[in-house]
């Protein structure tokens, strides 16, 4: 420890995110990344805006942004957000937000960066067990709370909560902030943006870094009603006036306006999804259903951290986390067709040595 | 005040950035951009970047940009930190270094968005007068502190505190963090990157928005002791993984390495600004020294409010401060020839009428 520190430093205990290797032709299903790259409009868009503009500094809010996402969803300008990958909207949230002393609640397995936001703003949490299928059960989320997050589909699991399920949670939750973390949407769940006119506390945050292709590119997104966004805006503002820069902005926009390519890339993906399920299932996996771009797998036979090891000797990195009722199992992206192909001919190798 | 918020949100006053006008035709003198567009070598850098590796995360480490900073002020990589614009790296060392209960140390005329960051983090703070001649007089910062940060050149006055004085500061302030925030140090300053080995307390913030010509990409960097980086790691680690896209990596990079266009860019704000500031003494005008892209400016007989107005009127916006002791003042960024022109007819039309 420093002196020169801020004393709550010491205790940080930070994200770990996925590896991003260096090394040259590894197969990488470890970040749930889209195998397939953006929309040839992004990049168009992208190129038209480089050169002596880059200058200027960007539009500090975002308005061309905004609006595009607001038509996209039906909403008004002031119920949408834009902060540099949903990371940071995050972060803005569980600073402007969730700061009440009461315990925020957030399931046992979910996203590893719940808790350290906690960390980081002081915030007490409490972690609600998942049933024994790895559901989020509404009914657990009922006591005196802070606010409530959880990611749909969940994360690292990949199920799915259904809409009504929510619409449940809401009813009985009025008085806190209830963020659906909707990160993996898109490659087959129904947003919950839908029932923003309904719930004042609800708000919706989403990232172009997965359906969209764009992780690359930092742009995150957060809807809801008004009186939630200010508060994250007066955060933002508070923080950094520009977090988006204008290429990230304009490829943003021009990634929204091709719906065309989003939805022939989410239905390759969810495709491969399935064929990748029953592939793995052939080879004594069970894997949970899953509404992301991921597989939540467990062997029957071999350990999973004997399995991602091998794995990474054949070239191919998957995600295993080190956690109490999920250590035995592996989250893997879902790839391409040739991707995962290669994943296969590496897990019959190990299984047949 | 919504029940929604967290309490501390309600009593937040934001920074006000410059105005980023819609509005074609505008000569923008007003937020201090390098009137120089960005090296071809770094359009050519994101150019060649723009394809589907868009689909994949950046480098969360930022190494390759760390790497060649470090190399380009002579320090280590651990020694550098780089983030999404200055204005985070800025919120990250409040956050992280300047939390110890005890007032953080000022000017009273500075950017203002220090006092901001203090209200983000609870953060005590004194406000150090500058000295008559609107110089930071280093005598003053003395007394018990949780940190010291100012400008150099200050913002908005211009004014350069020579590296001997800041010496002096370091050596008898050595128990809390000096940051010395090199935004426009380029336009006429001498680093204090080179006394970071002498003194493991200093911190020195430098941004690629003005010198470098790209605030529409959004790069801050900060230098200083390995100890004082990793404190930054930390909050960023806990904050956003990745902060910087993909583009600005790369683009960052090429900036760094085209030391000719640099060179070319601020030799030219150089030489403007002292043509600038003949051609407005001529006009009645008394600027402060500067070291930075702009000048600070009062006029003997007429109110800088007026002389704002009118210059908006005619299509040219600088900035004006409403704020006690610089009120009757102008920032004007220094802009092309044929800008800098512009803003003089536009003020002779004021003066004539």
């Amino acid at each position: 420890m420093s002196r020169f520190w801020s004393p709550f430093v010491e205790g940080l205990e930070p994200y770990v995110p996925g590896e991003q290797p260096k090394l040259a032709n590894l197969t990488k299903l470890n970040t749930n990344e889209n195998p397939y790259g953006p929309s040839p409009k992004v990049t168009a868009a992208i190129g038209a805006a480089l050169g002596d503009e880059l200058r200027l500094y960007p539009d500090p809010n975002a308005d061309s942004l905004r609006q595009v996402v607001a038509e996209y969803y039906g909403l008004a300008v002031e119920q949408v957000f834009a902060g540099n990958g949903s990371d940071e909207v995050l972060a803005h949230i569980f600073h402007g937000l969730f700061q009440h002393g009461r315990p925020l609640l957030f399931p046992d397995i979910t996203y590893s960066f719940y808790p350290v936001y906690c960390q980081l703003y002081g915030i007490p949490f409490e972690r609600i067990p998942l049933d024994k299928d790895f559901a989020i059960a509404v009914g657990d989320y009922t006591g005196i709370n802070g606010g409530i997050i959880f990611p749909n589909p969940n994360a690292p699991t990949g199920r799915l909560l259904p809409l009504d399920e929510i619409r449940r949670l809401l009813d009985v939750n009025t008085e806190t902030v209830v963020v659906v973390d909707e990160a993996y949407i898109d490659f087959g769940g129904e947003s919950a943006v839908t029932l923003i006119d309904s719930y004042p506390n609800l708000l919706v945050t989403q990232t172009l870094s997965k359906s969209r292709s764009l992780a690359g590119l930092r742009v995150g997104l957060a809807m809801g009603s008004a009186e939630l966004i200010e508060a994250l805006e007066r955060i933002k503002n508070s923080f950094n006036s520009y977090p988006l820069d204008r290429l990230a902005l304009v490829g943003a926009e021009a990634a929204f306006l091709d719906q065309a390519h989003f939805e022939r890339c989410r239905s390759a993906v969810i495709e491969q999804r399935e064929v990748l399920r029953a592939e793995l299932n052939r080879r004594g996996f069970e894997s949970l259903p899953s509404a992301a771009n991921f597989l939540f797998s467990c062997h029957r036979e071999h350990a999973a951290s004997d399995i991602a090891a091998a794995l990474r000797d054949g070239g191919v990195i998957v995600r295993h986390f080190k956690q109490p009722r999920i250590d035995n199992y592996l989250r893997i992206t879902v790839g391409t067709a040739e991707q995962n192909a290669r994943l296969l001919a590496c897990l019959d190798a190990f299984l047949a040595a």
